[in-house]
């Protein structure tokens, strides 16, 4: 049976070039880089390298990146670590309505601390309205958090325009462009955000590494206290392998992003006309603005579990929405924030296209879909009759 | 020129099994465990068999073991986490002074956001009194931190002595045991702990994993706020390839941790006796209750900064003192805490032996680090003649 893994988005297979690239460091005697002695240099310089390598994917200076162990991690750290050493001047957070639960429940947290929290809407794509945005920031705010493009449905969020606003209203931006760096270009600058995560298991890189970027003078609190690596904002022996490998990741992102792109978006293509033909089937999120592998679509009246599951059988392997954890989610918040109804919301899976992916996939998926949709279809209006 | 790695206790290198054992997950389409498609299950069960492996290696059950990023995220979150999901008890701390700086900051943390902080005093030999910690809690301290081994001097506290005591006061138990876990044998149950740290670059496991022990129906708050993994109490996307490392590790260690400490041992006290034989060289720490490999010596009037590069030069790496940032190392917290004068603490040197140390080594050591006093002191002597 063939084989089909269209769940990039819930992790993007390690590429051979960023294993080879890794597997140095998981050999021998590789040095700690805070050591002082010749293995402990060799080391630290390994670290210089990667972060360098990273600053350059999005346009950063290598001082600007700090390292943390995952993207939930960085999220964790820009929400708490911002609003801690900004508190003086309040005490209030505009996020939107579909981040990731690493920046909604960190800043769930902080209502716990005192913290006020407006959850901006979105649109029937998932957008923030900007004007939305502007109406929500008060003289208290601290900071405004948007992602860059939503993991679950693929939107692409208008962060420019964003940035613009809190730039004039003096407030300090964050973006969650984990589903986006490495992807699409991203650059810093342009973008004009203060902060912004990334994280390698979303670019072919390894899991274990992901990274904070913090423009130069934005003042954060510490997220872990010990050793003072990184700058003293996150104590903790470094994992140079996954580092190293973040390093290497965002270099062939950097390298072959275009080359990447237009194979994905292909496929992508042709996958959500696809889907659309089966009937009943609706896509999620922006048609145009959304990730290049990104599909998202639901199918009312059936489970979207069940037929992650039916899928399963027939060797072709698909994410069920927030990808971070699967069992967290009922019915997803991103759609119900869009409006979606549960009916629909429920049915709903995430294909994503990657770089391994080729045409006889796609055609597969396209072959066993409708057929795992029908069969689950009479399954239900059997369970219907039966009542 | 001969090349010497006596910085085991900086850093342990990894394994070629353990390496072996990580690979697979480093290759291909090693999915996510939170998801719920075939690959993303083997990955789950692949976590799952992991949790089983280092839960063996402490005597606890598998639901005990939260895996975290390292040991400096584990400490941070034991100090953090229970103090917060105890305070209604009280804002009470009791840490030993020698704590590595992942407990000693974590705590001071907690100081300014209103807690109060008893460091307890150690004896010249880095060891707790049980008689103090006695005397030190109060009814509103909610938990000891004692660390199991310290990793700068080696010395090994009586930690079944310090539970029954905090038993006896009913006050929360945590140990930082890093330095001990997979080095001797540590069981959770037979010390009587209520939460532990351990990390598996310790004992030839990759950076990256690392786990809190949390003894079942202890509260902890949760660290990080996201997709659930970790029962909820520290989400982000687990690193599967270092987890499955540290499975690995953990039960080689279980195995061969008498064959090896043997060797080590026995190399060791070679070690110990051939720097002791240098004149005006001292050992730190505990005499008999040190770690296996530990060795920790002061060469009064040299700096050790000095001699770490003097040795370096000659192919010899060494730690200087706190080994995991020695940027952060002035004069040793810990040294000064067992009363060693600065002239003798800034010249300490941490020598630490390992599985693939060889005797030849220890005689190469034993060769070059006389030498090497001697032209620092002779430079020493003049400089101080020529003032």
């Amino acid at each position: 049976m063939r084989q089909v893994y269209l769940d990039y988005f819930s992790k993007t297979p390690l590429l051979p070039e960023v294993r080879e690239a890794m597997i140095p460091w998981l050999t021998g005697q590789a040095g700690n880089p805070s050591s002082l002695h010749g293995p402990g240099r060799k080391s630290a310089q390994a670290l210089d390298e990667a972060r360098e390598a990273v600053a350059s994917l999005i346009g950063a200076e290598r001082e600007e990146i700090i390292f943390t162990s995952c993207g939930t991690e960085a999220n964790n750290f820009a929400v708490r670590g911002l609003a801690a050493a900004h508190a003086q001047k309040g005490k209030h957070l505009v996020i939107s309505s579909t981040e990731h639960f690493s920046v909604l429940y960190a800043a769930r947290r902080l209502e716990k601390e005192g913290y006020q929290v407006t959850l901006l809407p979105v649109d029937r794509y998932g957008w923030v309205n900007p004007d939305e945005l502007r109406k929500a920031i008060r003289p208290e705010t601290v900071l405004v958090s948007v992602m860059h493009a939503n993991g679950e449905v693929g939107t692409i969020q208008p962060i420019e325009e964003i940035a613009k606003i809190t730039k004039e209203q003096n407030v300090l931006f964050h973006t969650d462009a984990i589903s986006a760096c490495g992807t699409i270009p991203v650059d810093v600058k342009r973008l004009g955000v203060d902060a912004m995560t990334l994280a390698a298991d979303q670019f072919y890189g390894p899991v274990g590494a992901a990274a904070l970027y913090l423009r130069k003078g934005v003042k954060i609190f510490p997220f872990l206290d010990g050793g003072g690596q990184e700058e003293g904002l996150r104590s903790g022996t470094e994992n140079l392998p996954a580092i190293v490998g973040m390093g290497k990741a965002a270099e062939l992102a950097r390298e072959k992003m275009e080359k990447r792109n237009r194979h994905i978006i292909r496929l992508r293509d042709k996958l959500i006309q696809g889907l659309l033909s089966v009937e009943g089937v609706s896509l999620n999120g922006h048609p145009t603005r959304r990730l290049p592998g990104h599909v998202s679509v639901s199918v009312p009246d059936i489970e979207g579990e069940s037929l992650l599951l039916a899928l399963d059988l027939k060797g072709v392997s698909v994410g069920l929405g927030s990808a971070c954890n699967s069992k967290a989610l009922k019915s997803s918040h991103v759609l119900r924030a869009m409006g979606i109804p549960d009916r629909q919301a429920l049915g709903t899976l995430v294909l994503t296209v990657g770089l391994d992916t080729e045409e006889a996939d796609i055609d597969y998926v396209l072959k066993v879909f409708p057929e795992a949709v029908s069969t689950l279809r009479e399954f239900s209006l059997q369970t219907a009759t039966n009542k």
